[in-house]
């Protein structure tokens, strides 16, 4: 049964990004926390090679969880930020190799790239991209990739079945925050697991009384 | 060597208590949301000793990790408001049973309960209350209790050594976050330990850069 995920780095103080940008504001200081939240998946193995950043890395626990992540994944849906932020900085060969679905008002034929990533634009709402992503999943899962506006909006819809956390040891006290607008009278979690490694922490939950897909 | 701690659950997004209560809402939302944050505390057998809320509960390991962190603990030190909060609520035989230091501009002698329990009024700031605390907790560990302005106080100014958050499997998309206004240049922290335990996970994490105490 194919499932509705998403799998993101949190701070402890919830956030999955930094303040966004001031325009007088060096893009440095953005960027530094948003590698120093980050910090442990630039030291896998698996994450090094998808995004074509050298030889080496770990090969424990984290990049086995980044690893499994990754091949669960059939296709993914992102807001149009988080395209605009990757179109200029993936490499050719984007990370997804799937079919990624990007939620956008711009009308755009289909960009496909070397390694078997496809963006779609779809201009219809996050149902009918959902639809999409699960008609090109071949029956593997469905990631909601980000951000966290797209999370949320899929969340607070009942459409997310469930969703990981690498729990970042990094307090950001301002930044862009996850779970900022959820509807807490609808969205209801369990925990499944929690994994401890020495740079972040696993979170595992479920989401009760989400939709389930045959 | 004695160390200052602080311990609190902590909904995912970050809160420790929902928003606090506008005159027009029943205290029952507030309340039921603050009994789902803690509601793995109240099956504790510990926690329902302390505050005599009637036999039988668990004694797993939940329970285990509340009985050692009330015993590391010589002396507490929390908020005016946690004690408004609390003067009322609390059992004849406050929960306590050591001194118990309350950050407060009311000036009031000693007032000493049942089971070893003794609130003492401090008036002149947080370094005096830790000095006081320090000198009250016969070398076991000082708790910085709550609330959330307390610890981010203790917090920011370098003095606390460790803490521990139970992060339990609720969102309330609005609260008292306890990371609110903590100053990130200042606070840096590495994870120590995650518990899995099907109600909340146990995280705890030591403070980089803070005193220490012989």
């Amino acid at each position: 049964m194919s499932k509705v995920f998403s799998s993101v780095t949190m701070s402890l103080d919830g956030c999955i990004a930094p303040e966004f940008m001031q325009l007088d504001q060096p893009a440095e200081i953005w960027l530094s926390q948003w590698m120093e939240l980050q910090k442990y998946v630039f030291q896998q193995r698996f994450f090094r090679e998808s995004l074509k950043l050298g030889e080496g890395g770990e090969t424990g626990q984290d990049n086995r969880i980044l690893e499994e992540t990754f091949n669960r994944t059939g296709a993914s849906i992102m807001g149009k930020r988080m395209f605009d932020g990757g179109e200029h900085n993936w490499p050719d060969e984007a990370p997804f190799h799937t079919p990624v679905f990007v939620l956008t008002k711009e009308v755009r034929g289909p960009w496909e790239r070397p390694g078997g990533t496809v963006f779609h634009f779809v201009n219809d709402g996050i149902e009918s991209a959902l639809r999409q992503a699960r008609d090109a999943a071949g029956g593997r899962d469905i990631r909601i990739a980000g951000g966290a506006n797209a999370i949320l909006q899929y969340l607070n819809a009942g459409l997310v079945n469930e969703f990981s956390i690498a729990l970042s040891p990094v307090l950001f006290g301002n930044g862009l925050r996850l779970f900022d607008g959820v509807d807490q009278s609808r969205v209801s979690v369990d925990i499944v697991q929690a994994i401890h490694s020495p740079m972040v922490t696993h979170l595992s939950y479920v989401v009760s009384g989400t939709c389930q897909w045959e």
